[in-house]
């Protein structure tokens, strides 16, 4: 069933917001199967709202608008919809008690214009709102469904998840599972010529790749009559995936992967620190990005100069002169002077050139040497980012820190 | 003029990317005068980019596309412009150039199928790529403008600062000239509180304020027959502005704070270091994202455990147990730890609670102490972050660091 989105506010045409809402609805609505075939932002204008969902009606079986659901003048979402389907607003009981009960609740005295919330179209299914004032509701009309739900995100989002999904759930054909595999070291191309006899010969379970700064994932989804065999199609696949590209997967669950490499290291009760030059304490920020990440990470040391790394890590100055601070040499002496300060069960460094500026000649912006230390073994590893912007190459960089860990401790 | 903005790929309404591009052309266009009145998005489909194109031109001025101007096959954005806009497809000899000249300076053989990129309408302007392969253009019939740039960000922001702006700039009647304050320390509603004469009075230049992730920036526009007119009266009201609220104002040119402080810290030949515990490491990578950075930053280190506050900065066990790792003593004898290891100009330490996890009696989630040594005088603050989340937390922590340090050097 194809699908068109209309997300109705001024604001939206400022610019200062992303449209998440627009981004949210469609990677949940293609999850299920369907066709998102067009995202359409309008301002609180009667005229343009109607030549948008006219648009939209003339070819797509469902529309979602979001916005306009409010009780101030300029929500005028739900008469424009009645105009265009054929109905007339009345106050919908369901939506009047849960509004009600909503003041009632708080002991509040329920401004006079805020009843125009409990009006709907006559024949809507009404969809109550657990985190704002505003319902929402599914119309249907010769065959064509429009769906309005509230704009402010965490009242769409949870109307969506409550509400919506499981009514669209029922007027798909059959029922929909998919996972999402997360990879890394491998690029999207590459990916999906490993996997081209599997992506070929796809109808159902389906594979789509997805690139995402660094990282490539993969999601498999099944449409069947029953969940149940949505389920068991799907996980074969993943067995058949996992043969091919299994060396390049860190989570079957969708985690980011700071996450993973964290809870790894928990499980196993490891320690981690760090020694950072050229990521200048972004691989420490990224570890502790997650909430209890003390359980793990103790001490980051973050030597942006010749003399800190001297200082704080004991580099010998005679390999800094001869090799430079971005080498292999000064990479080992960084780990291992981070080990014997710290004595962490897994000690990483790291050293490289981010750019714009500093390069030299043999030492290209994107030359990075990684070391690590785990059960008395000290490694290092030497990669070449593509250099795209220093914002990216540092994110890069980190992870493949964490790829390293990764690898390591497996 | 009106606007309306139509992002082309179906990569958009997968969901998995926000669309950006739009968010971005919609504030530029705004800054400089021009209505915005619809976001589209459709993808690669030649029927509903000439349905959703003809739908704009319909009730605007000016279409701006961006998207489906590469080599490939379902890149098809300039030959639906041309037959919307009766004009037909030559090589450009401008764009021709330009391509062969990034092919040369690679030194790579320029594959077949990227000739199609340097074609374009016979009547363009052509905008030239300096940030990838495929050009962009305006083109002009019955007074209607299309201007078609490419998708990917990096490509397209780029275009539209070199060639789009000042392209429009000369299409608007008379001249538009603004600034854009950046302030700290200050909500939205209290700012507009101190402005209210003058917002309340203005017409020309207008004020418009904008909060952002704990911080909020003044937009001051003029319009008038000439630049010169436009930036007299910004500039006027620009000291009014300054006058009443100048001591949350850190950059008149809508830089970001930690380029203030590191351009501020660099003429005044200050090197820095820091001590982050709560922030894990936040601050220097936010240092360190400026280009050049080591002029600056020796030195950061992340003490996120009491053993590497003890080990590393020489804290007291003794007034760990007594006031706790989130105390003003802790934060102090951080700073003085740091400097006595690093002598930098100015030391710079922070402990405090991030969130959602490690609230105590006395010490909520958003307590955050910071120590800050200069000039052999050592200052602690002590401030309470309003608890959003544990990444607002941390990004808001930062700045209210980099304001110690602003309003400490300055």
């Amino acid at each position: 069933m194809r699908v068109g989105i209309l997300n109705i506010g001024t604001e939206l045409l400022f610019g200062q917001i992303l449209n998440s809402n627009a981004a949210f609805l469609s990677k949940e609505l293609n999850n299920l199967g369907f066709d998102v075939l067009y995202h359409h932002i309008v301002g609180d204008n009667s005229i343009r709202i109607k030549a948008a969902i006219n648009m939209l009606l003339f070819d797509c079986d469902i529309i979602v608008t979001t916005g306009g659901l409010g009780p101030t003048q300029d929500d005028i979402t739900k008469e424009l919809v009645c105009e265009i389907m054929e109905d007339e607003l009345v106050i919908n009981p369901e939506a009047y008690e849960a509004l009600i009960n909503i003041y009632k609740k708080s002991n509040k005295n329920m401004p006079e214009n805020n009843l125009k919330q409990a009006y709907l179209p006559k024949r809507a299914i009404p969809f109550i709102n657990d985190a704002g004032t505003a319902p929402g509701f599914v119309l249907e009309n010769k065959g064509k469904y429009i769906i309005s739900i509230p704009g402010p995100p965490r009242e769409m989002t949870r109307m969506f998840e409550n509400s919506v999904k499981p009514y669209l759930m029922d007027h798909v054909d059959g029922h929909i599972y998919y996972k999402v595999i997360r990879t890394f070291g491998i690029g999207e191309s590459s990916l999906e010529m490993k996997l081209i006899n599997l992506i070929d010969k796809q109808t159902d379970p389906t594979i789509a790749t997805y690139a995402k700064e660094g990282e490539c994932s993969l999601r498999i989804t099944s449409k069947k009559d029953s969940k149940d065999e949505a389920k068991i199609a799907v996980d074969s696949l993943i067995n058949d995936v996992t043969e091919l590209i299994g060396e390049y997967i860190y989570s079957y669950e969708d985690e980011n992967f700071n996450k993973v490499v964290f809870n790894n290291l928990r499980s196993r009760n490891l320690g981690l620190s760090s020694a950072e030059s050229c990521t200048g304490g972004l691989f420490a920020k990224t570890i502790t990005d997650i909430p209890g990440s003390s359980e793990v990470f103790s001490r980051g040391i973050v030597t942006y100069s010749n003399d800190a790394k001297i200082s704080e890590l004991g580099i010998n100055k005679d390999t800094l002169d001869k090799f430079g601070a971005v080498s292999e040499e000064i990479a080992k002496e960084m780990v291992l002077g981070l080990y014997n300060k710290t004595k962490s069960d897994v000690c990483i460094s790291v050293t490289g050139i981010a750019g714009p500026g500093g390069e030299t000649e043999g030492k290209p912006v994107g030359l990075v040497y990684m070391g690590i230390q785990y059960k008395g073994l000290v490694n290092v590893k030497k990669i070449k980012i593509r250099d795209v912007n220093r914002i990216w190459n540092r994110d890069f960089t980190v992870l493949n820190m964490l790829k390293l860990i990764y690898d390591t401790i497996m």
